[in-house]
């Protein structure tokens, strides 16, 4: 039987990825569900490539361009809405959710996936992020298991596969360092999108190219980590790493560190959990470990704040990184358009996470209002 | 209950730290047993120390010193030669067997202790190169796990734990490159033994020290790695790594590579081996990846002629790698007495592999008969 999966967010880069996967994997995956935010004509025409059992447009704007567009496939169901989303991935036949949307919209869906026992291929950490202690206690309660599909965190979770419950002393997490990685601070602070938008070694969204710009998006997945493997922050530490060869390590009770290690493509970690346990063929570049030295440099916290503003959160806890992922979504897109300057995002981060209310213990309703108050302030401090 | 161990080479550099792991964990683990060859002062020392059921001279002409020294513990009984250590490792307490030896003396005890269901800690590699398809069967036949114990077989094995029947695309097999690495073939010609006993990063036996000096040693690793792992020489990909700080790793299938790494020290792979699944606490130096940048190279086989010779013999199969261990030992030993040179040794172990009959199917006798007939064939070519 081939495996059923949900795509949330398929127009995106880890969403497009996903569909080579499957298209090269045809015998064993198939396409039950596919769903964007805007991307109305891409989503067709992966409708059309892929045949699901339904398309979701989160924008309801769209819901009649799309239905117009496919028409002549009364195969495909198409749906609007973000509620919409968090019904399909409750369907019957979905073996798993790949959550492959961008920011705080992720969370719904991927709550309403556990509560169905589906395996959840987490790409959206801005679930873990904001609500981390939620999450993972109801993934254990409804036993649905999440596979990460972050580089990183695929790489510590194939080095802990078959460890069982041997300690594990530190995280070893690699960061490329982003394209400002050598920049003084003075420097720093005149830098544009454009310059932001060029990553060093990994092709991705427009979004997290900006988190990796200003290392928040390092700081995110230090958050994930400590949810995923239950690592706490001051065991996490991060690495610069240039050239994003080894994709992160797990030194455990024993001194033993164990990496994975390989070209940048996540087409490997996207595969990984769709295949885990097993493993299947890839096609593509293998690594050449003769190329260059492999580099490793302590991250600069002063030059790059939000790093060290996101350890503070995930220290205090509750919904502190729900505060500054909500600031961080605001400020990352104020300085996309040009609002906004390099350095002045994690000041306007830093003063959010001083003004929202704080709980140490919230649930969904507190993420949802935290979330909607930690944006209204940041844009208010944006100006 | 506390695992029972027999140490077979207790005063060597594997056995020593082997020791030096038991008394550190000496809740989980016990001396069952002590072996040397002709260092009595060290084993009886040792002894007094661990208080093993027994311990066995190797060279029958010690038996009574030890006896001696020994004279006031009647717990611990004293043996000497070859077959008592084949006879001891078969005691029903014993769990595991560390085969520690060094060379072809470590075959036949090894078998013994294959065929009385013992766990075995394999650091004498000789017995694979020598004759790996015969242990890989015995190990089958009687259920009896293999461990590696060779840091970077360890390092392999530890990357492969939980992938299952994951296919394995290709082995990194990491080198520290030895002394004399970046040497020209003129200035390899006149190096002498004590040049080679400096190893830059490994603190060994010096039979292994010369071995890595001249790259056999890897080749072994070779021809271990392919009966350990059932990969053919052909994926077996050497790297000269001259920090020593990825043991070695394992590409799979889906381009992922896994890899071991930590900071040298053997008593890692040795305590993974006794606790295998599970990993114990070991006190020392943890990893520091801001040190130096991590450098790997091509190895060079032209001045490095025993790597090639290694595996040119693993692809012939057959006697042919129990006659290059048989020819190396005999090199080995006449240039740290200096009766050979440096370059001299890939010469003749290359002139006894044309000389000595060779044989596709070998039997543990023909071993036996081909072992000694490859010494007496590189003796005569020494001169």
């Amino acid at each position: 039987m081939k495996k059923q999966i949900a795509i949330l967010g398929s127009t995106g880069s880890i969403g497009t990825q996903a569909l080579e996967v499957i298209e090269e994997h045809s015998d064993l995956y198939e396409v039950y569900c596919l769903t964007a935010n805007n991307r109305v004509k891409e989503l067709a025409m992966q409708a059309r490539k892929f045949r699901p059992a339904a398309v979701v447009i989160a924008n309801e704007s769209h819901y009649e361009e799309l239905k117009d567009m496919l028409d002549d496939m009364p195969d495909v169901k198409v749906y609007a809405g973000m509620r919409a989303i968090d019904e399909i991935v409750e369907a019957e036949p979905i073996d798993m959710v790949l959550t492959a949307m961008v920011g705080f919209a992720g969370l719904s869906p991927t709550i309403h996936a556990i509560k169905a026992h589906k395996k959840i291929c987490l790409a959206n950490k801005e679930t873990l992020v904001v609500a981390g202690e939620l999450i993972c206690r109801l993934a254990a309660e409804y036993r649905s298991p999440i596979i990460p599909v972050d580089s990183e965190h695929s790489a510590i979770f194939q080095s802990i596969a078959g460890e069982g419950d041997n300690a594990i002393e530190k995280i070893l997490l690699t960061a490329s360092g982003g394209p400002f990685r050598n920049f003084t601070k003075d420097r720093l602070a005149t830098v544009t999108q454009a310059d932001a938008l060029q990553h060093p070694t990994w092709d991705m969204g427009t979004k997290i190219t900006i988190d990796s710009a200003t290392m928040m998006n390092k700081g995110f997945e230090v958050i994930e980590a400590k949810w995923l493997f239950g690592v706490e922050p001051d065991k996490i530490q991060v690495l610069v790493h240039p050239q994003s060869i080894i994709h992160s390590a797990v030194q455990f009770c024993d001194g033993a560190v164990k990496a994975q290690l390989g070209v940048p493509d996540m087409r490997l970690p996207i595969q990984y959990a769709f295949s885990y346990p097993d493993r299947i063929h890839l096609r593509g570049d293998r690594l050449d470990l003769f190329k260059h030295p492999l580099e490793f440099f302590e991250p600069d916290m002063d030059k790059f704040r939000c790093l060290a503003l996101a350890f503070e959160a995930i220290r205090k806890g509750g919904n502190m990184p729900c505060i500054v992922n909500a600031a961080n979504e605001i400020v990352n897109k104020g300085f996309l358009d040009g609002r906004c300057g390099f350095l002045q995002m994690s000041d306007i981060i830093e003063a959010t996470m001083q003004h929202v209310t704080f709980d140490s213990k919230p649930d969904y309703d507190t993420y949802v209002a935290t979330d909607s108050e930690a944006r209204r302030v940041a844009a208010e401090l944006m100006g």
